[in-house]
């Protein structure tokens, strides 16, 4: 079976194994875990932010990024594809009784028009509009990066409307890899910042929220009211911090086989994205009919947006992998376009 | 001034206030407050409903209708230009804890493919979709009728999904006058049915909800939560009775001048929107501009939806006022293009 | 039938709905409702306070207080037979997301020692402790008044420890006429003040909040969310202003009347606790057998605390009423005492 | 350094790294993990229900119970001294907007009498009534155990009225162990069920939500929303796996080594209460100055209930530690006595 659903499944590496089995713990509610302290450290200056947490999922961190943003009743503006938006179970309505605002925009890019006519007025019968969510890479749209100009214009007229920002930077490390630009870069714009562990980076478990000291603060006593707060978390932050030392520069790998895969599908006559990172989105006709058989090929991927299917290269997918998974979806490219 | 902001500005009547001085009351928290339990029989009655309940206000109704139709954590669909989404201060994720999804559609009208295609399938990443909320007629789109037909089919694709369905029918009655199909006709569809006293009917204050005994029963108690329960409410809901009672076929003036208004304005060289109910949406280059104005001119009237202004035709507005509307406005017409 | 269940029974008088009849009216969403705004400067000036918001509920003005002067998680102290804790149906959690804790003394004061106590230190663990909200006079206490200087002496514990006050005087003005000591002096204490128009001042709706211009501008905006905004408000905003400049004097003989009702069931034989303002607690064995007993004899009252019967004086109970309800009750005191 | 503040500070012994180390896993958020589904039945066996979920910490699973078991706006019953109320930040009101009820009780249990009092009639000024939460063994009662019948009085109690039970059974297993009686009786009265895997058992992370199987299907879906799902989460459930195979059963000696404990205390002078598990409380005058005294000679421990100390035996103190930290603690008897 070639697993190309997400970047979600990858195994711990036998180096991540041992690092979490030789980590020194202690409690971290009381804040004597030297692991997970190293990793907030490490993590918060990867991101040129004075500070961080960890977390035991995306989610999470991006929920607690919103709740330590806004006060009930607000409203948030994210891309309609967003994650926050469309995977996290209705959270922010449910944890922090904020509204969502979904806009529109090509790439999971807003544009600062769009932005500034969305921010509401003063006046009684509006949600106060207080936080900006940007995504990066933008899953959605098919690990899509945020132009770093485009981002920085986003955030700009956000503040000129007193908004604060939120980046959730799941994959930011994908985009950092694959232009060359460092993810503080993208994290100066925003006041927090939410990245994983897991995804390309391969850490069984965990994220960050990154931001200043005051914000961090808080988000610990929000994290405590979430259920968050774990115990010798080092067991796993040691993973966690495995992924951030040694990782990173792999995604160049994904990135390359992402494009391998592109090529050889496009290739087979399939209709496909160009990807900019380790996602493909490629059309088809009818997604579920789609997938089923791709399983029956032993290849799993899930569906992308609407009418796509998206296949995600990661750590446990080789060179090998990707020719397999050429040759045994090649042959489907009738199904996909629905003459079958 | 010819104040033609809203039908929310009228004032009630002589007759209006002579029911309300001679209203019998008692304590409506126990019950016991006879002119509104006639009111709420009433309209329950007129709406085809087994109860109602009366409130302080369109937001509460609706908002009771939202939370007593769903759960914490779900999803309601709404039309992007609706009222609960854009002007209740965003309420829904407040008072219950629930996410929008916002949905486009002509007019108002959400299409039967773009409902489904919304509908969240069972995931636990998705917010459960609960409830679909529909509004007649629809006042960001400028007054226009949900047609009985589209409504029926929207209804019907909500519930083969499950969803429960919720009318905000602050102008319901207005959609009655212009068609002749009875509200009730479009209450059928729904589970919970919000309409207005105060608007084009002409009370002061007060809204209901309609729905099935055990619904209405559940909304009594969040009604109190809210904060919605009054002592003897009677002195009031004797004016909204009034106004169910008197004032209903009356809307069909309304209707008529603001045809009379647009013609007006169109033969002065506006662009006009066609009124199918009380509201006239006029385009112009510069909104507030516009609206200073017109408030020079000793006329008043707001913004409609971008790029619009909107003039609200109501009880207080006869056939005078339209005409020296009509021509104080007409004079503006290189204004309203930009011109000036 | 003689109604002694609540002050909440009256019935406006002639006076009361000859203001309402002729009252100004405007919208007063937008604020042009000159009997409202009258009666918003009128309460604003008699609390000492810069601003003052009319809602329809005094559950809605407390609640509105508790909203804005807290954040979602925090925790808020009351009196553990505080109306916001027991009748306000749990919309403290429900609108605001904070956690109640009830605290006990004798009579509704809470001694400062209590408080002290009770203020959870800074602790990711706990909810932040950010409110204290006292009653005056405390209804589930039998109408006790809430002398100054305990009042003061409370509010000033809280506030050392960085609280804000809300002060639920629902029956302010039967503390100030019981005691010769203005409302103002108690609400000179607190950050905000809910007082009622209906209950013993005889208005048949509404409530007024209290406090600075900045924390009123903020309630206003609650008060739409929380579906508490109404239009022409001045027909029923002129009772409360009739009420307020009419009948807080008169409350004197409430409590003259309330004497006399306890003297006599006294004298019958009665347990009875001796009434501070309008309220009668008489200890019974059976309450609601005791209350069924009272009806067939054409009186009506409530439970009172546990293992108490309440009889509340108001408006519409003359001196005739209360000897007629002396006779009447007399009669039962061997059911009060369980021997029947 | 003695660390006796609680049995949260353990750290994973050799054979639990190695659990970890060797553990298969898989994505959790597809279920595919296959040590989480694996200890998931374990705990569900163990504890007599179909189904349980892992999760990463006790306050979550707690904050789950609770969510699944009410509806916005309900009233929960909980011992006064309860976790869920005191050390959970608030979260009952922040993440399902419910009221608690906190009750009195010796040694945290509560009498079927204070319960059946404390249940709200049906009325609609009263929250729902929806949820008793008892804990055992009861923390800040010093690990006292509930009784088997008083818990079985409490809960039939508790359905007689329609509501449901959760456990917050962290230390549940301490009482199996001081009991004889399996963990399983006392869940056969609950309709949910929290226990630790930390805490006494040892592991570095994650407590597990059991019941029936819809229960926990819609537990599954509220902790995505919580930001509880975790991916290889086999990582850390092998540690929880590995406590509840092996580490049961010992922790009959951190109960033999509180008595320990305790009797040298006692014996050198100091009040001490007869610990029924792993915690011993000791009477002191001045808890933070005493907790200073303590860390001066190398003994951790933390404020009990008010006025005294807590000490907590665990997996990483043995016959030693309790021997030197009898003799370091011994000398400060007057200090504890307020004599310094």
């Amino acid at each position: 079976m070639i697993d190309l659903r997400s970047d979600t499944v990858t195994r711990p590496s036998e180096g991540m194994r041992r690092a979490m089995y030789e980590a020194p713990v202690g409690d971290d509610v009381f804040r004597e875990d030297p692991t997970v302290n190293r990793l907030e450290e490490y993590v918060a200056d990867l991101l040129g932010k004075e500070a961080a947490l960890y977390a035991p999922s995306g989610t999470m961190t991006n929920q607690i990024g919103i709740h330590v943003n806004t006060s009930r009743g607000d409203e948030i503006l994210v891309h309609e594809g967003a994650h926050v938006y469309n995977y996290e179970a209705g959270a922010p309505a449910l944890l922090s009784g904020v509204q969502i605002r979904p806009l529109p925009g090509e790439g999971g890019v807003i544009a600062p028009e769009t932005l500034r006519d969305a921010i509401r007025p003063e006046n009684d019968h509006f949600p106060r509009t207080r936080l900006l969510c940007l995504e990066n890479t933008h899953n959605a749209a098919g690990g899509r990066i945020y132009p770093l100009e485009n981002f920085a214009a986003a955030a700009a007229e956000a503040r000129r409307h007193g908004l604060r920002v939120h980046l959730d930077g799941a994959r930011l490390f994908n985009a950092q890899v694959a232009t060359g630009i460092p993810a503080r870069e993208w994290a100066a714009h925003a006041d927090t910042v939410s990245v994983c562990a897991s995804k390309g980076l391969g850490a069984p478990v965990g994220s960050l929220l990154a931001g200043d000291e005051e914000t961090i603060r808080e988000a610990r006593r929000v994290r405590k009211a979430f259920g968050g707060g774990m115990r010798q978390a080092g067991v796993v932050a040691a993973a966690a911090l495995y992924a951030f030392e040694n990782n990173v520069e792999r995604l160049a790998e994904d990135h390359e086989r992402a494009r391998r895969l592109a090529g050889g599908l496009a290739a087979a006559g399939y209709e496909v994205e160009p990807p900019e990172t380790n996602m493909v989105l490629v059309r088809v006709e009818d997604v579920p009919g789609f997938l089923r058989e791709l399983a029956r090929r032993e290849v799993l991927a899930t569906p992308g947006r609407p009418g796509y299917v998206r296949f995600c290269t990661h750590l446990d997918i080789g060179d090998e992998e990707i020719e397999r998974a050429v040759e045994r979806v090649a042959g489907l490219v009738s199904v996909a376009a629905g003459r079958h």
